[in-house]
């Protein structure tokens, strides 16, 4: 690369290498003429030397890199938005973000330990659990770490954690259909364990008591057993895909026009709107649909629906500073709770049928 | 984090410094009784020793992370499609992939020649230019760098690059749409000046001829200014989409149910496939929908539909092996163009009215 060295700035100004270097070091508390200074600064600038990075981060102990755990791929669109979030909050601090995701907890935590990354923040899922040889590791060797979403049980105290606030979450879905005149809610869920989907439950069950509304279920068939399926291979959802129908047709007889006014379709996963959005179009285009917990959906396409957007860009940023703080100031774990927005999709809508 | 260093092993093993060095050092050449280091390689593993990764660097010249400069957020989902491919392809290999965007040319080619990165890849959009001053300066400092979807013109020979063969996509697409009976190709295409959109164009003209079908042409309105507005402000786009309906109103006015069986409604942009997908199934079932260009659609909601799908994740491995090669051997530039595949999505589709 022909990089110009100390040397090189010293031989073109006359003076040592030491007095270079302190030249161009803003830390330097030697005094050394400003003309001298200025000279060198401005030899050095026309060589087009640039100090050598790796060096000063061998002098520094910091990459001023932050390794980043995705354990599904970027093209799950909240994965991306929470990346996309990330790295703006670290870039904003001068600090690289480097993907990781193939690699074991072990290879992570060597990276961490040898310099190459100054810290390590897990994305999980709806209250993931970190892995515990992860936990183990970043404990021992003093890792900075941050965990996000993975429920407030999984932050031991020893690092700090960014999670949604899925209660409130669903509180301002609900409180919004009551508003709006909704008397019975049919909440569309998931047979998983997990901490998220319990919390959501359990908010739909206050909140509609709270407001006086009539509370029906229907399971969707997705289990904790169908889901580790579906992860490994996409294909494997088709039978839950179409099944939807049918479970809403069956959960559904009952409803009449009269009804379907003050109904409202409430699915706790994002991933299953689509499919209700569109039973609901083709059934009764008066039957309200809500969703609970997802990343973006573009309002173009779904015309009045009422959707709990979770802040997963907010919360890359919010990240971004906490694990910049546990490096460069070994400040003290945290825990922040971000609440989700409320959009009601209202924009003309693609389909004229609507 | 209190890492044992080489002196805590040598003291433990009753050995110098030097000679733990050269047990821990896979290439050292010097003879060493294997049971010394057998017994140093233990005690290194027992004291959770791990080598300084940054000191490697400053010794290799190597950081063993690779710049990419995505230009738009990851949360288009192109761009999240190449990453992954990319970081797969690069921790493969042992590198890491550090995620740039908001920094200026000048601090990604410091980072390069400072050793924080060992190369930079540049990810365009439809043989998007890559910027003068990048060019200029990753050429004069010699920094290993690839271009994906920058157009082969934009290669000079002093780098890489990997780009997408449109022309075999559209070939490929009116191919099929010719051999299922389709005798009329309407071409649902943008204003804009892209070498891409050029090469699609007369990549339709010369098939059509070729196959002998009548090809008409509807302009959606979006042009270079309007895309500048659109990608600056997402909300400048509804106008843009309100109108599609009515442009392709306009433009099949004369359409009536029986040319529409041997109809196809051609979309350059995979972006405006939703739209006419939805409008063509308001207006007559039998119309054909394809698309000449774009990543992932979810093939559950496009029962039908013809789709040239873009290599996104194959491209973004293949700028992994290109770059690293670049940085490893010196490799000489190369030119790669990947052919898109021919996606039909038949699977059942979510709405039963179809």
């Amino acid at each position: 690369m022909n990089r110009p060295t100390l040397k090189d700035i010293a031989t073109r100004a006359g003076v040592s290498v030491s007095t270079v270097s302190y030249a161009l070091n803003d830390e330097s508390t030697l005094p050394l003429a400003v003309n001298t200074k200025v000279r060198i600064r401005a030899i050095a600038r026309e060589l087009g030397y640039v100090p050598n990075s790796v060096a000063r981060s061998l002098q520094s102990r910091s990459s001023q890199t932050i390794g980043v755990l995705l354990n599904k791929p970027l093209t799950t669109p909240r994965y991306a938005e929470i990346a996309q979030g990330l790295n703006e909050g670290l870039a904003a601090r001068g600090f690289h973000l480097a993907l990781l995701g193939g690699e074991s907890a072990a290879r992570c935590v060597d990276d961490a330990r040898g310099g190459r990354l100054d810290g390590l923040v897990f994305i999980g899922h709806d209250d993931q659990e970190v892995p515990g040889d992860l936990a183990t590791q970043v404990t021992e060797h003093h890792i900075p770490f941050v965990t996000l979403d993975c429920g407030p049980a999984t932050s031991p105290g020893s690092w700090s954690s960014v999670d949604f606030d899925y209660a409130t979450g669903v509180e301002q879905v609900l409180e919004h259909l009551a508003d709006q005149g909704v008397t019975r809610i049919v909440h569309v869920r998931p047979d998983v364990t997990s901490r998220a989907d319990r919390t959501r439950v359990a908010a739909v069950e206050t909140t509609t008591v709270v407001r006086g509304m009539e509370l029906r279920t229907i399971a969707t068939g997705m289990t904790d057993e169908l889901l580790a399926r579906v992860d490994g291979q996409p294909s494997e959802s088709a039978e839950y895909t179409s099944g939807m129908a049918n479970r809403l047709d069956a959960g559904l007889a009952w409803l009449d026009g009269a009804s379907a006014a003050t109904t409202a379709l409430v699915c706790s996963w994002g991933s299953d709107v689509e499919a209700v959005y569109h039973w609901a179009a083709e059934r009764d285009g008066r039957l309200r649909v809500a969703a609970l917990a997802g990343g973006a959906l573009d309002p173009r396409f779904w015309r009045g629906l009422t959707y709990s957007r979770l802040p997963l860009h907010e919360a890359g940023i919010a990240c971004a500073g906490l694990i910049i703080d546990a490096h460069t100031k070994r400040a003290s774990p945290t825990r922040r709770a971000l609440a989700p927005s409320l959009d009601i999709g209202d924009a003309p809508h693609q389909r004229r049928r609507n």
